[in-house]
């Protein structure tokens, strides 16, 4: 936790609350926070503030914001991801959101157990957003859209986003392309389920404008892939 | 599992032989595996070959290598990490070898809770290795040296391999050079702890001949730098 995030509503008056346990638990036990310590916070979908805490107690901590401060940038990337297992979605959408993703779409896939799109975690997704604002000390969440059938978003929404400006890849281990690198566009990247896409989704995805583009001989696992091709793509940001 | 990863006793004989629980399990469960079917094998610290199952069992399945296949090449850089909570710590080693980090150094430092030492994942590093290799489809474990105090290792041990063409880099938040990109030369990559390194510390790796170099404005947990950092550095390969 970089920042602590708080809804504009515990922003209105002149002297901020925050009151969440996880938040106030936090803030006791790994800052051992007191009153005169500044506190980095942020306004959930606004702006980014130094603040003072000015009262605390074991429920509690009230803030006066000092000055304003700058919100990180954003990385200019549609994320679409095959829906991984709970367990790597919590991590997945932490890391996306951490490396500013501007937009994280899920998608059905072959090899996505089904079951997955009943799971409590997909719930959650707004607590892991927070999660992952907080750490890296944004205050804006991604947009964040899911599509249960593979076909329908492949050939009716995908396209629509696909420009010479905005190209679209997907990862693929067996191609000649390679990823691209230092990039200084917007663009669309496409990552498949464990045990990847089958050719027949492969096919579809390229039919529809998208560019398989390969990582290497190492076949890496979704929530690796994520930062290290973010990180290739936009290593000059 | 990319790759079924054997020790060379098991490879000794015309007919080699898988008989890890895990692994024979993981070839029932996940991929229903049977007679005629080919499987990638890894040698540990040797080749990579597709072999085709010869017989099969509950516990036993037997291989006859067809033909030898290319291991993937590492990434020439040293991973210098310290040394982060042990579930933190698992996934860490798993993706450092994916990823084909040649060498990774587990440190001391400031914010490292002394109980991380003695924790028993400690003991089950040689797992994690293989599991990653597994995912990566490689066969050859990086090496891995632990140092528990941090002034000695920075003092007599980091400059013996840093030189103009095998840089250190250090990330570390504020600073305003950044961390490059796309670079043709093998480098060292230096990993605070959660929270950062504290001043003393990254002044005594300046000292010692390292850059402190930025990743910009959003602060990344541990796990999510280093893919972030090395799919950036070595986005050429």
């Amino acid at each position: 936790m970089n920042i602590v995030l708080l809804d504009p509503r515990q922003t209105q008056a002149e002297t901020w609350t925050i009151s969440s346990k996880r938040q106030v638990e936090h803030l006791h036990k790994h800052l051992a926070a007191k009153v005169g310590d500044t506190l980095k916070v942020g306004v959930r979908g606004a702006s980014r503030y130094l603040t003072e805490i000015v009262d605390i107690s074991e429920h509690t901590i009230l803030l006066r914001p000092i000055q304003e401060e700058p919100v990180p940038a954003k990385l200019p990337v549609t994320l679409i991801v095959a829906l991984p297992r709970p367990k790597v979605l919590r991590r997945l959408i932490m890391d996306a959101v951490t490396l500013g993703v501007e937009k994280l779409i899920l998608i059905h896939s072959y090899r996505v157990d089904k079951s997955y799109w009943q799971s409590p975690f997909l719930q959650q997704i707004d607590h892991y957003i927070t999660l992952g604002l907080e750490q890296a000390g944004d205050t804006i969440a991604p947009q964040i859209e899911l599509y249960k059938r593979f076909k329908p978003f492949v050939e009716d929404v995908l396209p629509s986003f696909i420009t010479p400006q905005n190209p679209a890849y997907v990862a693929h281990p067996y191609t000649e392309q390679k990823m691209p690198f230092a990039i200084d566009h917007s663009c669309t990247v496409i990552i498949g389920p464990e045990g990847g896409f089958i050719p027949y989704e492969v096919d579809l995805l390229i039919k529809n404008g998208c560019q398989a583009v390969s990582l290497g001989n190492r076949i890496l696992r979704t929530e690796t892939a994520i930062p290290y091709v973010l990180g290739r793509l936009f290593s000059t940001s």
